[in-house]
C-alpha cells in the first residue's frame, strides 16, 4: 500500500514536471505558503506536537508533500488531530472539550439528518423542540439514571450578575426533560404510541480526554424518545431504529459495524437494555460505540407516572423506547477511511463528489480549458452530483490535488490540452489513486458508477479489515493475547455482571481496560458445555470484548 | 364577522343535527370528554387564569361549542395563552420562560427553515456549528455588544459538584463566539467573502414577561455572520437577507411586514446599522420586530483583529454582517391570523393542508365511505400535498371539525353519502368557512387553486387590516391620540437619540412606551420644511413609531 502511494504521488505529480518553469516555481512557492498557512491555521491545535516533534516530522512532511506532518500508522493520535483540522472539518475552541464544526464536517452531518429525519418520518416520528435546561428535581427523579450522568452535568447557577434561586442542569440527554410532560400527554390508549425526536445539542462535561467528534463536552445528536402500549411494538422499534443505524454507518458513511446487545454494565442506565451498533477503528484496535437504540422498559414510565387507559379500562404503565445518533459518527468514519494524505469521503456523504481541475500549459487557449470544465461540471450538477470547480489561479493543478485530497473528495476530474483535443476528461479516484481517461460522451454514467464503486469498495475494505481483527477464543490466555495484538475478540460469556468487572479489573493498564463492546445479535452457535472465557462458568452468549473509545 | 363565525357554526353542526340520536349523544359525550381532557390538558398553563375566571367564561366557550374559553378580541392575552397550548403548538414547562415546541409548530419551523436554508446556500452561505459556551474573555472583548446583552446572559459555573475555574457563558448570540476564529481563518482577499450560518439554540436570561415563541428565555434561530472586503458587498447582502426575511413573513407565513431601519436606540448592540422587518398585531395595537439583518461595519473587525491582505498587499479590516430570525416567527402568525375558534395556518406552512373526515351515517356502506376517504387523500397526497385522514372511531365528525379548526387545517374535505352518489366532496375553508362541493373529477385543480387563494387572502386580508393601522401624523397631539388608539404612527422626525429617549420617557405608562419600529426602506417625500412631529427640529426621515412586543 505504501509503495502504491508513493507510486501514483509520483503519477499526480507528473503534470506539474511538465509544467512551465514558471508555473513550477510558482507551484513551490505555493506550497511553501500554504505549508505557512496551514501552519498557522493548525498552530493552537498542534502548537505542543510540533515543538515537541523536529525537524524528522518536517521531513515527513516533504516526503510525501501534503499537509500532514505525520502517517496514520506512526502516531494515530497526532494523525487524527491534524487531518480533522487540516482537512477543515474542525477547527479548535478556546474552551477544553468544545470544537467548531466547520461547514466541511456540518454537510457530512447534513447528509446523515437528511437520510434519517426522512427514514423515521416514515414510520411515524415526529421532530419537536423540547427546552435544554432541565430542573434538579426532574433531573434527580429516576435515580438509577442520575447516577449515571451526574458528574458530567452542567449547572447553570447565574444570570447576569443574579444568582439563581435554583441551579439548573443542561441537558446531558432529555429523558427527565420529556418524561414529565409524557405523563400529562399520555391519557388513555389512543394516545399511544407517541413519537417524538429532536435534533440538539448536548452537554456532558466529561474529563477524560477530549477527541473531536468521537468525545466532546457539547456535542449534536438526535434523540428520539418513544411510549408503546406494549413491550414487542417497544421491541420491535428499538430494532427498526438500529437498522436506520446500521445503514448511515454502512450505506452512508461505509463503515462496517456490528449489531448487538449492551451487557448489564454496559447498558443505558435506567433503562431495560440497549442495542447498539459498535465500529472497530484497526489503527488503534478500539472498538467504538457507534449510536444506541435503547428499551427503557416501564422504569422511567413508574418513577414519571407515565400510564394510559387501556381498552379494557385499566390503567397501565407505558413502555418507552430511547435512541440517539451523535456527530460521533463523522469521526469514526474520518479515522477509518482516512490515509496519509488526508480524509476519504464516501461519495454518499461527501459535500464536494467531484472537483473539477484545469490543467493549463503555456500555449493552451484558456478560454477552452475553462470553458471544458465548466461543461463538464455542468453536465455532472444536472445528474444530480455534488460538483465543484477550483479555477483559482493563485494555486497550480499539483497544490489543488493535494488540497483535495487532503479534503477527500472522492473523484478529481483533470482537464489538460490533451483532453481537449481528446473530447475526455482524466478522472482520479481518491480511494485508490486508480486513473483514467472517460470519453466526454460516456461521463454522467461512469462518473456515477465510479462513485458508486468507491462507496461500495470503502465499505468491502474497511468490512475486510475489520473482520481480521475479530478473534475468537475460548480461554483467558488467549482473550489476553488477542487484546494485546488490538483485536476484537468474541468469547463465550456467563453474561455475569461480576464478571464484567473482573475482566475490566484485570484488565487494567495505560491503554485502559477492556469491556464488552455487545453481545452480536447475530450469535453463532454456543457448543454444548462451553464455558465462559473468564470465569469458567457455563457461557450463556457469545460477547464481542475490547478496548473501546 | 362575529355573526358569520356563528353562522357558519351552526352550518358546521348541521350535518350532527341530522345524524342519528346515538351519534348526537355520543358527540356530546365527546365534547364533554374533551372539555375535560383539553382542560385537563392546559391545567398547568391557564390554572391561575381558570380560576380567576367564573362561570361566565364556560358560557363562553359554550356559546362556541369549542375549545377556546375567551374571545380574541375580548382578552388577547389569555386567547393566545390558550390557542398556542390547545392548537398543540406549545406546552408549558417547569422552567419559567421556556416552552417545549411540540410537532404541530416544529413542523412549521421545518418549513421555514426549509425555505432560508435552500436560499442561503443559493447565495453561498454554508452551515457550520460553533459552540454554545463562549467564554468570559471573549464574551466581553466588545463592550458595546456586551453592554447590550449582560444582565441576560446565563452562566455555567459548575460541572457535577465542581466548581469551575472560570464561569462559562451560554451564547446570547455567536459573535464573540465566531469572530476570534473568524481572525484565523481570514488571511487574504482570497478568503473573503466568508459566509456562515448556523441554526442553533439561544439563551436569553430575560426577565420581562415571558410570551410563547415570542419572548422565551430559550429560543431556536439562525444567525448568519458573514465577512466582506467591502462595505458595498455588505451593504448589498444586509438587504438580501432582509427580502428573504420578508418573504418568509409575507409568502409563507402571510404576515405583511414593514422594512426598514433601525434608530440608533434601536440598532443592535456594537453594530453600524440594523435592518428590520416589522410586524404588527392590529389586536393590540403593537408592533413586533420580525427578524433583523445587521451590517455591523468594522467595529467587530476592530476588536477581533479580523483583517486581510488586499490585492494591493495593503492590511485591511473586513467589514461584517450578522442576521438572525427565531421562531418568533410562529408566534407573530399566530398573533395575526387566529380566531375564536383557534389557530388559521397559511397552507405554505400547514403540517397538514387538507383534513379528510368521513361523515358515517347509519345506513352507509362504510367500506365505501373510507374507500372514498383513502382514494381522495391519495390522490391529493400525489399531488405533493399534505394531507391527513381523521378515521378515528371514538369521535364524531362534528368533534372532529372543531378539533381541526382548532389546529388552523386551511381545508377540511366531508365525505358523506351524498358525496359518495355524487362523486364529489364537501371542501370547507378554514379561514373564512366559505364551503363548496367540488366534483371528485376536479378534485386536485380546485383544492390547490383553494389552498393558493387561502394563503393570498390570508396576506391580504392581513394586509388590509394593517394598513389601516397606520395613522400618518405630524404633531405631538395627533402622534399621541393615534398610539392610544393602538395604531402605527408615521411622522416625520429628526433622527436624533435625545429625542427618541425624549419620547419613550413621555410615553412611559402601563402599556409600556413608545418607540420607533424602523425608519421605512420606503420613504414617501418629505415636504419641504418638515419637522419632526416631537421635537420640532428639521426632519429628516418619516420613521414609524409604536408600542410593541
Amino acid at each position: 500500500m505504501a509503495t502504491e502511494v508513493a507510486g501514483e504521488l509520483n503519477d499526480a505529480l507528473k503534470i506539474d514536471k511538465s509544467a512551465t518553469p514558471d508555473m513550477v516555481h510558482a507551484e513551490q512557492k505555493h506550497k511553501k505558503e500554504k505549508k505557512v498557512k496551514e501552519n498557522e491555521k493548525s498552530k493552537k491545535a498542534t502548537k505542543a506536537k510540533m515543538e515537541a516533534k523536529s525537524a524528522g516530522a518536517k521531513d515527513s512532511k516533504k516526503d510525501t508533500g501534503l499537509g500532514l506532518t505525520v502517517k496514520k500508522k506512526e502516531n494515530f493520535g497526532e494523525w487524527y488531530s491534524e487531518v480533522v483540522v487540516q482537512a477543515e472539518l474542525i477547527e479548535y475552541y478556546d474552551i477544553s472539550g468544545c470544537y467548531i464544526l466547520r461547514p466541511w464536517s456540518y454537510a457530512i452531518w447534513e447528509s446523515i439528518k437528511d437520510f434519517f429525519d426522512a427514514e423515521i418520518k416514515r414510520i411515524g416520528v415526529e421532530n419537536a423542540y423540547f427546552p435544554m435546561f432541565v430542573s434538579q428535581k426532574a433531573l434527580t427523579q429516576e435515580k438509577n439514571h442520575i447516577e449515571g450522568f451526574a458528574p458530567e452535568v452542567a449547572w447553570v447557577t447565574k444570570s447576569g450578575d443574579t444568582e439563581l434561586e435554583l441551579p439548573i442542569a443542561i441537558r446531558p440527554t432529555s429523558e427527565t426533560v420529556m418524561y414529565p410532560i409524557f405523563a400529562k400527554w399520555i391519557r388513555g390508549h389512543r394516545d399511544l404510541p407517541l413519537k417524538l425526536n429532536q435534533w440538539c445539542n448536548i452537554v456532558r462535561w466529561e474529563f477524560k480526554h477530549p477527541t473531536p467528534f468521537i468525545r466532546s463536552r457539547e456535542f449534536l445528536w438526535q434523540e428520539g424518545h418513544t411510549a408503546f402500549a406494549s413491550k414487542s411494538e417497544a421491541d420491535e422499534e428499538v430494532l427498526t431504529i438500529l437498522e436506520f443505524y446500521r445503514r448511515i454507518y454502512e450505506e452512508l458513511l461505509a463503515v462496517p459495524v456490528i449489531k448487538g446487545i449492551k451487557s448489564e454494565v454496559e447498558k443505558f442506565a435506567g433503562g431495560l437494555y440497549t442495542t447498539t451498533v459498535e465500529a472497530y477503528i484497526p489503527t488503534t484496535g478500539r472498538g467504538v460505540q457507534g449510536g444506541t437504540s435503547h428499551c427503557l422498559g416501564q422504569n422511567f414510565a413508574e418513577m414519571f407516572d407515565i400510564s394510559f387507559e387501556d381498552e379494557k379500562g385499566e390503567r397501565k404503565k407505558v413502555w418507552q423506547n430511547s435512541w440517539g445518533l451523535t456527530t460521533r459518527t463523522i469521526g469514526v468514519m474520518v479515522m477509518i477511511h482516512g490515509d496519509d494524505k488526508g480524509l476519504v469521503l464516501p461519495p454518499r456523504v461527501a459535500p464536494v463528489q467531484v472537483i473539477v481541475i484545469p490543467v493549463p500549459y503555456k500555449d493552451i487557449d484558456s478560454n477552452a480549458l475553462f470553458g471544458a470544465c465548466t461543461h463538464t461540471s455542468e453536465l455532472l450538477r444536472k445528474a444530480g452530483l455534488r460538483v465543484k470547480e477550483d479555477t483559482r489561479d493563485n494555486y497550480s493543478p499539483g497544490w489543488k490535488y493535494s488540497h483535495w485530497e487532503l479534503k477527500g473528495v472522492p473523484l478529481r476530474i483533470e482537464i489538460g490540452p490533451r483532453d481537449l483535443t481528446n473530447k475526455q476528461v482524466r478522472v482520479v479516484r481518491r480511494d485508490n489513486f486508480a486513473k483514467e481517461d472517460v470519453p466526454l460522451s460516456d461521463l454522467v454514467s461512469r462518473v456515477t458508477d465510479l462513485l458508486e464503486d468507491i462507496q461500495s469498495s470503502l465499505l468491502e475494505k474497511a468490512r475486510k479489515e475489520r473482520d481480521s481483527c475479530i478473534v475468537t477464543v475460548n480461554t483467558w490466555d488467549e482473550f489476553v493475547a488477542a487484546l494485546n495484538d488490538k483485536k476484537m475478540v468474541l468469547a463465550p460469556w456467563c453474561n455475569e455482571v461480576e464478571v464484567e468487572e473482573d475482566v475490566k479489573a484485570r484488565t487494567k493498564g495505560e491503554n485502559g481496560a477492556a469491556k464488552t463492546l455487545c453481545m452480536p445479535l447475530e450469535q453463532n452457535d454456543l457448543p454444548e458445555g462451553s464455558t465462559c472465557f473468564a470465569s469458567g462458568k457455563p457461557a450463556k452468549k457469545w460477547a464481542l470484548w475490547g478496548r473501546s473509545y
